[in-house]
């Protein structure tokens, strides 16, 4: 485990969770009493603040890069020297270039390679994804993802040297495979419009961003991102179809509701903002927030040989969109989203033949009260409008 | 009033609703058949297919117009002509050149007009505004109001010819003059970005849309509409700010749920999709969805010599907008908003000078569980973050 | 109007409602202070401290009744006496001796009465009852009704001498009520079991209670109510049907939902109990608490010379049956509901013949995966029970 | 692993959930063809037909009782004689006699036993839990717990000379249990009051009870089970504190919501009772629904030599409870929980000395929205109440 910040509490809490036969056996910080600390509390053998001495330890079979940004590459060349399966944390690099060289330094070693995107691996999207491969909702046509909250917790989260970006490569990452998973990773995302601005705080990249992803079916991905989201964490998808639709909320409402006129001391629950009044927990935040399975499908992918759901390819991809994203931004307008190497396949547009009725096109049907449809048409020739009242069936 | 449709429906049950004093004299219907249907159902004493006539009857007061787009500008003029005042639906005309002259046609003849913006007027919105305008949230950074379901119900709303647009000239219109509500109506629209796609229905017009738009304070407002939504209606607003976060769901989650098994020959709860499962409807929709409280605002307004809340001159910013849109989506770039006139304020970009402490730039203040408080900072030489640990009130 | 406690602003506010006709034209209030108060907030022409003043009035036509409990047989008497219209608040009695006098005394003068019961007035409550009577969830097998909240806001509430009880007075009369509206009022409630207790406050009537009322369908009544709740007023009811389910949610998630960082000076949410954090205000509570349908059936069926939907008997069924709680709370028994005058119908028990399939009772169908169903059967002969798998339709 | 139901492959799939380290060895049914099923889909080395076999195998260290209550007793003492640890399924018995025989032979041979309660295992009742004892809503006054669904699956459910009962015995026993988790174990059931009936299905037993539990501390459990619910599977628990409260939803609003217009053929979520509509499955049923933690804990104690949380001596408290409850429906009236043993401790009433204020009793605290308070006030001496309006902080 490479770095022991709020994302190595929830990976190892995770790895060593319930029954797990998973366990962290060395942990690397950049300071001895960070890693001391951090390996009490996980009950972890060994902590080291020598990178290589940790990626090299025998025992280290897998090597998870939970570390800042700027730091990826060096340490997944130092596991890919030793031979190691390498894990990295989201986002892959701090541009498409950096996530690229990731990416090929693993596949040109032949190790493991996973991307550690755990917010497509929840079991409210896994549920999700499936009724959408299962048809429940028809073809996609539109995914909107949003992530917010009131800024992040460390401090280098905040410094766009060492992260690549603000808003969008903290949580964009996130929306953007989310949305993939939606629309269809073999779905190319072809150009991105994207908004950014700093409206909050005192900072020099983005604390608030709108992008529309034109994927090739022309289906829309829609993400919303913030830092200065004020209520907690704002963390939903909503996915529409044209047969259906899908609302998933991770966060603030999901079942756990407490008010507390705040008498407990130091009771706060956590990413809320206040210490009475409502608040809305999660039940258990490293299950409803993907880490259990990501990690169970990184595993058991490595011990059966096949690929992850999340690939280091696809955190490439995730990187080459928000690469596009800061593009747009600044020339405030469409630009296309660049990739060295498109591996997914084609995909037809949207839709298909219109309806006939009696030589009119069909635009659509409607349910009466006395169980009548009411069918707006359109006539092909003139391109008038008209009402047609027929019995259910017809 | 002039429309028999759904809308004329929606406005005379309001104009009725409960111990109101204000009664419909004479209904305007471009069919004898419509207009002698609604005229019973509503008890309203005449009714009839002469516009000029219905306008000029001795006890027309007001003169309401409900009647589809194209025919606005016309009945405007006829209700000007016979020195009535006038109330016209929403939108104002199919663009804003045709909102101008009605706007300007009404002004010149010193008659009292309004703008039928019911979603303006829904008790939870009026009730949100005056949360905002109380500071409840703080500056106003971004407000996203969205409208969706499966498509209208009459068939002139798809011919763009009589409306003006899709998705964006029947829906939109709402959305743009809420965001308008939040952000301040003296705040000006400066541009806008627009995504438009007809994803479904085999029309030529939009049938969803995506928008951006960008207020002098900064501030972003953002509507999405479609006409390809599936399971109901999908009324929702939300507002952040600076200090705090709105959010509205005008329809399918509103605090009534009711599950059937479909037993009810004939049962069917308006705007749900299915006559069996889930469903959601609103306890009094004339209420709930603005309508009464409108045209309160509207006839006490007009008794009081003052302006109402919603004026023909917003009805023409709003068409000034959602020209703008069109001409976004035509060009993928953002456009500005052209107006002959600008009648609101100068807005002052949001934000504040930022808090020093130490000769350091605060970021952000996060209670921890014990109470003390972690505050993440920025050395304004050097650029460089750091976190600091302060007990509460320093 | 009789009283300037928050009833009566919430009469008075739903009373002068949007466009309505009527008018307050006389208030009484025991202090001259606060009816001068009162008169000026509501634009009332006239106060006095003189009851018999205030409805012999000529311009009286109603007397609202909307003082403490213990001064209602007082006021109807009065009112009765000067020949007008009585509505009166709940409860209608502080028993069913106050309640019968109340209802005979008007009965017998031949004016107009009507019990001023909101919550069976809410738009939500009128659109499911309306929904129960289509069938929507076939025959009513249980009703939950539950009014909780911190404790009333003025202090003769607390005085079971000057009221009758403690929270069964104040708000199991709403339950009853509401859930009569489900069963049907013409189902006769036979039987009560009740448990109250002090858990909280340090005074001498119930501040917690919970009944249930057996209706003589089989159909069980169920109230919740509590003046200790935490969090603000929880006013749900929820209906169990053989077809189908409503819940409905009357406060604290309506579709309006407001997080606040506490910045604003002043603004606290009605009900709420912080200033800060996450509150859930209505949107408009005079219509959504059904002051105002409550208002206009009472005026319209005045004018029409019809009974309103809530009479007077009524009321007196609710004193009957809060009566035979307060004895069930003492015996630890169920106890009848006693009345002088049963005015409903003989309701049948719930239930219909068991459908029989191959000689086998069939207690049970579920829709399969793959479209086929599971049936579970009783043997009548054996008792014993089995799965039974047949295709739809079967 | 004892049983093939639908149990069986809740408790299989919990036990070799993610990357667990434990896995069923030897599958026991009583029939061939299930066993044969169950040990494919499990991918389950063995199965038998033998229940002794199974109990003695050699790989068998834990032998999970997951067959109809009328087997318990049978497999316990196989299980015991074969000296394996035990846990076993919900009820634990019948009825108090069958669980003590259960509790005695486990306790009197000395091996391990649990009680297999998942319903205290779930996430949310962990997380509301620890609340609760952090003092979140002070002294716990009201547990409301709720279960209800349209009847079990499977067809001896249904037979109450094998399961004890009807849907007490079924669900009334998760309730019950969930209830003492947020009173305290240690806070004795002293009594209780049941009302049952049979209100739609042609069966014998309840198909519909509601049941009120005191305990020592005057807190009261109330639990609602029905098998005749529609709309899918209602599992709700409402905690109730003098300083706040909780509301927790398991299954039908818990932040996936699905519409899908029904294409999908043989899509149907898990316990939704219609394919098409507004469906609200649950992200991972086995975690979510507390399978997971319960095996977690279950094997966590076993290994560390400590008791879990749930072991058999309360679920033989639970089948005390639910024989005074069938005692209570028949007597109607309050019945005593009788006990061989109380295990816990005594616990003192709820409640403090009341606050007081110049010599008043403080009934109650509000805030204003200008910033003072009101103080509802009784004077101890007449009785009487009083408002008393003082600046935060007096």
């Amino acid at each position: 485990m490479l770095g022991t910040g709020l994302i190595g509490d929830f990976y190892t809490g995770a790895l060593h969770a319930q029954r797990s036969r998973d366990r962290v056996r060395v942990v690397y910080s950049r300071t001895d009493e960070r890693g001391s600390a951090f390996s009490q509390r996980w009950d972890i053998p060994e902590h080291t603040t020598d990178l290589v001495a940790a990626v090299t330890h025998p025992e280290t079979d897998v090597v998870v890069v939970g570390i800042p940004n700027h730091l990826h590459v060096e340490a997944v060349e130092a596991a890919v020297a030793a031979g190691k399966a390498v894990l990295v944390t989201k986002p892959l690099g701090r541009n498409a270039e950096e996530a690229r060289l990731i990416l090929e330094t693993v596949e040109r070693a032949g190790v493991f390679g996973g991307y550690l995107e755990d917010l497509c691996y929840t079991p409210k999207a896994l549920k999700a994804m499936a009724a959408v491969e299962a048809g429940a909702v028809g073809d996609v046509t539109w995914v909107r993802s949003r992530e917010t909250h009131p800024g992040p917790h460390s401090a280098w989260f905040w410094d766009g040297r060492l992260t690549g970006g603000g808003a969008i490569i903290d949580l964009g990452c996130h929306c953007i495979e989310v949305i993939r998973g939606f629309v269809g990773k073999g779905n190319r995302p072809v150009e991105v419009m994207c908004h950014t601005d700093t409206l909050v705080h005192p900072i020099a990249d983005e604390d608030n961003a709108i992008a529309l992803i034109r994927f090739e079916s022309g289906a829309i991905g829609q993400f919303e991102v913030s830092w200065t989201f004020r209520g907690g964490m704002d963390l939903r998808d909503e996915i529409a179809g044209t047969e259906g639709t899908i609302w998933i909320n991770h966060f603030l409402r999901t079942g756990l509701e407490i008010f507390t006129a705040g008498g407990a001391q130091g009771y706060v629950a956590e990413k809320a903002e206040t210490n009475a009044g409502w608040l809305f927990p999660l039940g258990d935040e490293l299950s409803e927030l993907g880490f259990v399975d990501m990690f169970t499908d990184m595993f058991d992918a490595m011990e059966a040989g096949r690929e992850p759901r999340e690939t280091l390819y696809d955190g490439y991809i995730v990187n080459a969109v928000m690469d596009a994203c800061y593009r747009s931004a600044k020339s405030r307008a469409w630009e296309p989203v660049e990739t060295f190497e498109w591996r997914g396949s084609e995909t037809p547009r949207i839709g298909t033949a219109p309806e006939m009725v009696d030589g009119k096109v069909v635009i659509k049907r409607e349910l009466l009260p006395d169980g009548r449809q009411r069918l707006i048409v359109k006539d092909p020739g003139t391109g008038d409008f008209a009402d047609l009242i027929v019995v259910a069936g017809d």
